[in-house]
């Protein structure tokens, strides 16, 4: 059984661990927190980025030799393996440590089986403190192992009547700048933000963070299947950060820069590309996380192919009664086939409200 | 200085108010609280319907003779005039109580003028204790007093893009169970409801208020501006509660019952009816609050007509793509003319949300 203090300790691995969203990836985040022999915090340390040292890595360091006879507790088992990093359990091993406690078990069949080389060591070693906690914080990664893809997060920002911009197309502000100041986080915390043809020709939209201290830029990906939305001197070519624009592999894309272009197969059916193949593309790439910001036709897609893991809609307080929808066609025709999900959190941000939903898994694709 | 056990009282005297929802119009809802000299509760009671006892009245008859020397607790200023009951201002003066404390002052200039009878007579009188909780539990009556009209709550019932059935039409059920037994709640609040010729020919609704105990069925109303969508045999005409189907002037009504039928001219501009002409002619009934359940094409022409007081939107956790959307032309053509709104309530209901909000008033009929 964990002490109090080792809960304590437990959950400010989890919020240690959250300082690496959008840093980490293909790694998933981990926060760790050693404490001494009397139970009191030694040290403590998070995975900043992949290729970085491990969250055990920082903490030990701290810890020094306070952590002889001590207690780590790691949000995620403690890896076994040597990649860029050398394997987290021998270092805890090696540091003294008495006993062990993680969260959530490592699916990563790589880096798996840390807890068995500890307890081979005389390591006492506890699973499954705070469990729910520590999988809600590396959701995204843990979606990426279990899927083989990234984790989808479709963002959208609508009237109540669900509109995204007025009939003749105007839309700033719907959402209040806290809305849209929270959408800077969510970009902060996913490996690559994705948005489609019309959004790009429409805003063309720079799809950096701003206003987040010590945030990675994420990956800017544009779909633009025929090639004609993304312009030269297009704001998301700015060079402040990687971009990538799909296009078919018909797709006349000499106007882009080379290492930009990312050729994908269309669609089997309905417009576009294949959406399957591009987050295969990007996962090939160690993208874990992507934020899908739509517009509406590409948020079709994504949900027609059922690839949306997370919806979190942004509601301003406002009435339009003309102009586009959140989401277009989604391969969906009358009610049974509704994809239906469950809210999660429902938030006031300013004004606005921001809902977060998940697809009901049984009906999941629909 | 109000007392706690006045406080009390009158948080008491607002619950029992809100009983008379639906059923006292055109009258308002009060609730009132006699407290015997000692300060213990000796009598309540509520105004259940026009043309019955005021709630002094019920309350003043439980009291009995422990109202001498008493307080009496009412969320309304009493009421000074003789109309199908007596003056409560008398009433209160005759069971001699010492001390009036009232929450709302009487706008109403047929009524008000109570507190200084009873001043006369040699009462303490106060006003303005909990005067926020008990306007709000009669936001109807006073807001159709302020503006001449019925006070319109605009309901709708969409997915979480804005959808109100599926591109086939179907619709049943977006919403939950909770959410459809919620608005039946709203339906036995209100004096009447109101469906466009859409809704009355795609669902032949009944209207009715079922499941809330000791309900006053509303008048039920459908603007059929053609006389075309309520035929001969629909369930709105089935004698349950009275029906009005409002047409146009010059509108072939001859199928419909003689006594159902609302002539009015047709909107200025736009489709349908003049919504201002409607609202004046139910009000002219002793219709003092309006749920306008829809379809979106009548919700458009209210929120046009800038008669829309309060919005409740129940959201289904579902996504759709495809179908029409809850709110239809309002007449806003362009972002910087959108009716906003203020977020006063958020719920959950179910699995759905229920989000209630009011226009701001700055911007109302923009």
């Amino acid at each position: 059984m964990a002490t109090a203090a080792e809960r304590t300790a437990m959950r400010r691995a989890i919020t240690l661990a959250a300082r690496g969203l959008g840093a980490t990836s293909p790694n998933p985040v981990v926060g760790c927190v050693v404490l001494d022999a009397d139970g009191e915090q030694a040290g403590e340390g998070f995975h900043q980025r992949a290729g970085g040292p491990h969250a055990e890595i920082h903490a030990l360091r701290e810890a020094g030799v306070r952590a002889r006879g001590g207690t780590a507790l790691v949000t995620l088992e403690p890896c076994n393996h040597t990649g860029r990093t050398g394997p987290c359990a021998q270092a805890l091993i090696e540091a003294g440590v008495r006993r062990v406690v993680y969260a959530v078990s490592d699916p990563n069949p790589q880096a798996t089986g840390g807890a068995d080389t500890l307890r081979a060591a005389g390591v006492e070693v506890e699973q499954g403190l705070l469990a729910d906690e520590a999988e809600a914080g590396n959701t995204a990664w843990l979606t990426s192992v279990r899927l083989g893809r990234p984790y989808v997060l479709w963002k959208y920002a609508a009237t109540l009547d669900g509109r995204i911009a007025a009939a003749d197309a105007t839309s700033r502000w719907i959402t209040s700048p806290e809305s849209r100041a929270d959408v800077h986080r969510l970009r902060a915390e996913a490996d690559a933000v994705v948005v489609g043809s019309g959004t790009a020709r429409a805003d063309d939209p720079q799809l950096g963070v701003r206003g987040v201290e010590g945030a990675t830029q994420p990956l800017r990906v544009v779909v633009d299947t025929a090639a004609t939305a993304v312009r030269p001197g297009a704001r998301v070519l700015d060079g402040t950060a990687p971009t990538l624009v799909a296009v078919a592999g018909d797709a006349d894309a000499g106007h882009l820069p080379e290492e930009a272009v990312l050729r994908l197969p269309r669609a089997a059916a309905g417009p576009g590309l294949d959406i399957d193949a591009l987050l295969a593309a990007l996962h090939g790439r160690g993208i874990r996380s992507v934020l899908l910001e739509g517009g509406p036709v590409l948020a079709g897609s994504f949900v027609a192919a059922g690839a949306v893991d997370t919806v979190v809609g942004y509601l301003a307080p406002v009435l339009l009664g003309a102009g586009p929808a959140a989401l277009a066609d989604a391969g969906i025709s009358t009610i049974s086939q509704a994809l239906r999900l469950d809210v999660t959190e429902t938030v006031r941000i300013g004004p606005d409200l921001r809902i977060t939903a998940v697809p009901v898994p049984a009906r999941k694709g629909n």
